[in-house]
């Protein structure tokens, strides 16, 4: 047989991969799993979505533009206008999904072997899409003591070298929940224009923050209109992620016509999921206020009881739905498969992410569980239940 | 501005994109452009997809697995086996349209600088996607005098070395509408089996065989099991390309594990399209007989009349709905150019794809043209009015 490539061999697995296995035998075993372990969320798609996939005329489902369908883009446009973020039809490219966006953001801008800095921990993912363009990612470290807030300029400064070619961030921050504040974002503006870097901003949490607290674009710093390629996504603003549908937005025009070269090559995005995410643009607000509440709750219920049990440490997000958690055990590893493997209480257990995927500094993380409150306060209860009766009996407990 | 990649600039635009702004320019004019360049057929999407899509029940447009929904694969893999290709449920993956499926497979199978066999004139985007990967394309010729035979064994032997680790047949072929014979496809194994390389097989025209030619998969070669990748999509079959999906399909369990590291950075393939190609498995036969005969129809009035003209040369394609031509001109990219910007009949022209855009080798394809015989009879018949015509008027006319 021929040999598979080393990109194929140095693809990270997911996070959540090597536990798979664990899950499916206690399925098999008929043991209910409470899914806190992804970030699909279990919040009704907008009635105005499933309503015009009921009522679609088309007889042809053709191939859209390779850039979206022009009509879903003004409206897109639109759509972030009225957020106060100055996006023209012409900056948008629409992308199957978020992953898309990257994955072009990534192959325009990068050559092999030139390095990205992603605050970690991050999504993890954002090391395939790396991986895949051959670049390296040079992570700096934010720390759950410290909230996940973000080190100095600095800080920056020391992994800067000719080799970099742009920042990554994520904001609101999967899988911290972090909100960067506009001063931290004014701080990483000052060193993409003295660096002259690309600011990779994937803002696909946008619309989940809590507190009265207000998402910064990195659209809206002053002075790097070139530098910002926009990453944004459907999936979870209205609950759809498998529409597909994402966008990858920039002033920068030739950044925009070479990544239009990879989307012709593919052809174009999904028909149907843009005429999903066309008809998405008409929910009401109200749709927004009901499932913010709930995520409030939810991430209230849930942070609160967390950090009640002893020797949990959960700071409180202000943004998405994800907090990570540090558990007074030896290896979240070995802690999470233990809980699909060997732990249930009234026939169920929990099936969380291990912090060390979303580090790519080896060892760090090990403590640490990511945990997405996508699912209604009854089953958050007995999760709750279960982590903290886990806890006193896991084997692996530290004080 | 920082530096775009290089793998950015190496991206090969479309053939037609150096046309667009004249087709652009004529529209405004008011012009009827005719358009042959592109595969999208003008023939109706299956009643039970749009009905399928009317009655959609779901409450959330969730995830599927990253390997698609285990009971479409299901399904699709009973489609296969009706058609004598022993494919498995667990062979199959679901990609975002074939495109997806040969990004994976080139990622998953070559690394940069490795070489990948392609006889040419080949589907343009293969190209794109080689360039993705780092993957240098060796072009093996096949010429239009010949009908584009595939070339003997020795001519590919010439051709391979160290980093020869693939083959990319599309069959039957776009852009040339040839079948390969079980023959030729044989030689291929041997070659492939000797060397031991990938055969990396697009089949995505297998319905679109005429004159009672039957395809021979790729599938069902003996000896190369653990080699070959089969590549398919939903869009041409059931025209239903705005669907983007796809499938990559192999009994190598360690391309597809590896394949799936790919899959799963980027989610899953699209929700709404894996219903709509779930249901497309429904189609009843009498839709395929239908369109074939229409095909067929097509076919011979366009291609008979294009070899009517004088200095004219059209194989006549066996499959897929496409045909290349020979005209006695200069340069078909002039040409094309100028259909678009000088030429009318009754205030109309016909768009087609520039040959040259199908080969890599440099020079070839000048006097050639890609014909989509996509349209109605009706439109056919005008637009081989206006070739013919075009061609008695055109300044670059050779003998």
């Amino acid at each position: 047989m021929p040999k598979l490539s080393q990109k194929a061999a140095a693809m990270p697995a997911s996070p959540i991969r090597k536990l798979m296995p664990y899950a499916m035998k206690a399925k098999a075993d008929g043991v209910n799993i409470l899914h806190l372990n992804i970030g699909q969320p279990d919040i009704k798609t907008p009635d105005v979505v499933i309503e015009r996939m009921k009522h679609i005329d088309r007889k042809v489902i053709e191939y859209s533009n390779s850039e979206g369908f022009e009509g879903y883009r003004q409206k897109l446009a639109e759509y972030y206008q009225g957020h106060g973020i100055p996006v023209s039809t012409s900056d948008i490219m629409i992308t199957t999904g978020g992953s898309e966006a990257l994955t072009f953001a990534m192959m325009t801008c990068f050559d092999p072997g030139e390095e990205v800095i992603i605050p970690e921990p991050y999504y993890a993912n954002y090391s395939g899409f790396a991986t895949m363009a051959g670049i390296k990612v040079v992570p700096i470290t934010t720390k759950i003591e410290e909230g996940f807030s973000l080190p100095g300029a600095e800080a920056f400064e020391a992994l800067i070298n000719e080799k970099t070619k742009g920042i990554v961030l994520c904001n609101p921050g999967n899988p911290t929940g972090y909100l960067y504040s506009r001063e931290e974002l004014e701080k990483i503006s000052a060193l993409v224009k003295k660096h002259d870097l690309f600011l990779i901003a994937d803002e696909v949490y946008r619309e989940f923050c809590y507190d009265g607290n207000h998402p910064f674009s990195a659209y809206n710093l002053d002075g790097i209109d070139q530098n910002v390629i926009l990453v944004d996504s459907v999936s979870k603003r209205y609950s759809m992620c498998g529409a597909r549908i994402g966008a990858m937005i920039t002033r920068n025009t030739d950044v925009h016509n070479s990544a239009m070269k990879f989307a012709q090559a593919r052809l174009s995005p999904p028909t149907f999921g843009q005429i999903a995410s066309e008809a998405a643009l008409e929910t009401p607000q109200s749709y927004f206020t009901d499932v913010i509440e709930e995520y409030v709750e939810r991430r209230n219920f849930m942070v609160d009881g967390l950090n009640e049990i002893d020797g949990v440490l959960c700071p409180k997000p202000k943004g998405a739905f994800y907090a990570m958690a540090k558990l007074p055990i030896d290896s979240s590893d070995k802690f999470c498969q233990w809980l699909l493997e060997s732990f249930r209480l009234n026939n169920e257990t929990v099936m969380l992410a291990p912090g060390s995927g979303f580090y790519i500094t080896e060892g760090l993380g090990a403590q640490e569980v990511r945990i997405a409150y996508v699912l209604e306060k009854e089953d958050l209860k007995r999760a709750l239940a279960i982590i903290k009766q886990a806890l006193t009996e896991y084997p692996g407990h530290t004080n």
